[in-house]
């Protein structure tokens, strides 16, 4: 991979305190030229698979050879390990916590690698904290491999091992497609981990939400003010919105919740 | 308009979910260089008249040639065409929904353009989603322009009519000007459309809020700790503050409410 | 000092409008290579000892030579002075409120100035208006410095006088510390301003904090979902916490609360 010196954030940390801005520290410190974006820090707390969703539907938007990297780390300071992938010529990097596991199940040919500690000695890392090591480990590897300086390979080992996804995959049977609302958006937008080519055949689609059996629609302006409507949205998904208003608080519903979509409405 | 490689974005998209970032990642994917500032991503959802507020009164503190990009736009995906205004050596791109009208009003010789969807081809687009053109148009011409690759008239038309502003200038009658709040900000300073100079011949200005009369002060620090006080602030526009405190709680205020300045005290 | 090009802001002016970003600007219209990086905008409003409290211990993970602004200003456009710190190699600049009284009271040898307001006519500086001082005298005395053009002698001259900090220091007795919750992250970690040195010789160290004892933990992974927690955070301070949950909201503590650290529990 050859690193296009980007490099960017997704993380539950929020913006309180300066925990997003001393990782950007450590990265200018050793990369002074790093350009760093924040995909979002607004990941609820200790929730990995959103982190994972984020990540896998944003990152194509970035230039190749970006580093991505994403920290919802319950398990910081205790055995987890770090993973390293490379696929589709970007490189993720996040606890072994699942949180990679949906892009790994989808990838063609990713390269993975365990983060092995004992090569860092050679970065001029000091013992890290026990809890920040977005801080102490993931910022200065990540501004390493960024700038060039560094390869994957000096930093890990390939594995065939890690922690499966969070979330299953959708469950599809003839006529019905049911999965779940991985988040929600500032807008009250429920977002599902439902992609287009699961529905692409129906018909007639129908979501099914809350109670609710909302019809698809192509954006929000075709739907009349404070109706439900559904719509494939722009990172592929299926999404279900209220024209004007908030879906989330209209129906009451949140990440976690079922969703399904059938061809034709159903009594 | 010489580009300072400066690129502005000011939305309702809020800090969860990638929505800011990716429109960051498209713009460094074509103009690796671009210095990218968020102006606020906090905009009441679907309320365009607090974008144009915030984005012309805060433009000129940007160096000239930079591409201010402000996306509040419920029709996103419906037939209404995108706005580009060359002003005071500044480049605005917003949906034509009215956010731009205040901008316009105040401009003495705006250079007003239409996006041209059809010289979209050249920049290699691809289709765009129905609902996120702040990724898949807004981003990518604002990186085009600000990079200096292309300019205005590569991409747009020139026009002579726009959806005009969406908030009524103050009213002015002898003794009295009356306006509305734009704005509330993070302190709950009441943040209101009426300018200094509408004010400045008053002898005694006494600003009238929810049923209160309050003066005028030079600063917060010059009222008593929990005094409600207004003050001209520095954005030129007057506003309702409490010292020490939060005036749009105190008062149940915000933004539409109505706010007036009579030269003395009134019974 | 030799600047490193990297400036940092610390304010109370949140998310909502356009006050952080047109510092931006103004930076970046006098120094266009800045790098700018928001440690945070979510200071309480007008509470500047958290604010204080951050810098001190971020600062150390930026590039020796950044520049340090932090604005929690409630006196702004009043007498108040205006401080510059050199500390370590870095620079502070901060309303001389304060702030800076904790990291001026542990700094072996600052070098401590005010701003001389008379010298800023020649950085071709607009008289200042009265209530936003962060965008016309911090941001483009922060940019003049950091890009090398000026000297901190060339705007403010030496002083041996400074507000003293808000927080009185922890008391310290035989086998007991007492100090305060100092702030509160995003996932209701209670930090408190008791350092690690004062607690490291207690064979076994027990938090006391809203009517509950709590021990100390490594890691957060360490202790049992929903159980209470404190350690030895990252910052190098006492925190509490609450494994997969929320401290502050479970304990009802805020910023302010007391808390101490006895050797062994008490009855």
């Amino acid at each position: 991979m050859k690193p296009s010196g980007v490099i960017t954030f997704t993380t539950d940390f929020g913006h309180k305190g300066p925990f997003g801005a001393v990782m950007k520290g450590v990265v200018l410190a050793r990369f002074p030229d790093a350009k760093i974006i924040d995909l979002t820090h607004d990941i609820p707390a200790q929730w990995p698979p959103e982190a994972g969703f984020w990540v896998s539907r944003a990152y194509r938007y970035f230039p190749r050879g970006t580093v991505h990297v994403a920290i919802v780390d319950p398990g910081v300071g205790t055995e987890r390990k770090i993973l390293l992938v490379e696929h589709d010529g970007h490189l993720f990097i996040a606890p072994d916590n699942g949180l990679l596991g949906k892009l790994l199940d989808d990838a063609s040919n990713p390269a993975v690698f365990h983060l092995d500690e004992s090569k860092l000695t050679s970065l001029g890392l000091d013992a890290p904290s026990a809890t920040f090591h977005g801080r102490d480990i993931f910022a200065p590897v990540a501004a390493e491999i960024a700038s060039g300086k560094r390869t994957v390979e000096d930093v890990a080992t390939p594995t065939l091992e890690w922690t499966p996804a969070w979330l299953d995959e959708p469950d599809v049977s003839p006529g019905r497609v049911t999965g779940v609302i991985v988040t929600v958006d500032t807008f009250g937008n429920l977002i599902s981990n439902i992609g287009r080519t699961l529905v692409d055949k129906f018909r007639e689609p129908v979501i099914h939400i809350a109670g609710h059996q909302v019809e698809m629609r192509q954006t929000y302006g075709h739907a009349r003010p404070g109706e439900y409507l559904a719509l494939v949205n722009s990172f592929d998904v299926v999404e279900v919105a209220r024209a004007e208003g908030n879906a989330a608080q209209g129906l009451g519903s949140d990440r976690g919740a079922p969703i399904s979509v059938t061809d034709g409405y159903t009594v």
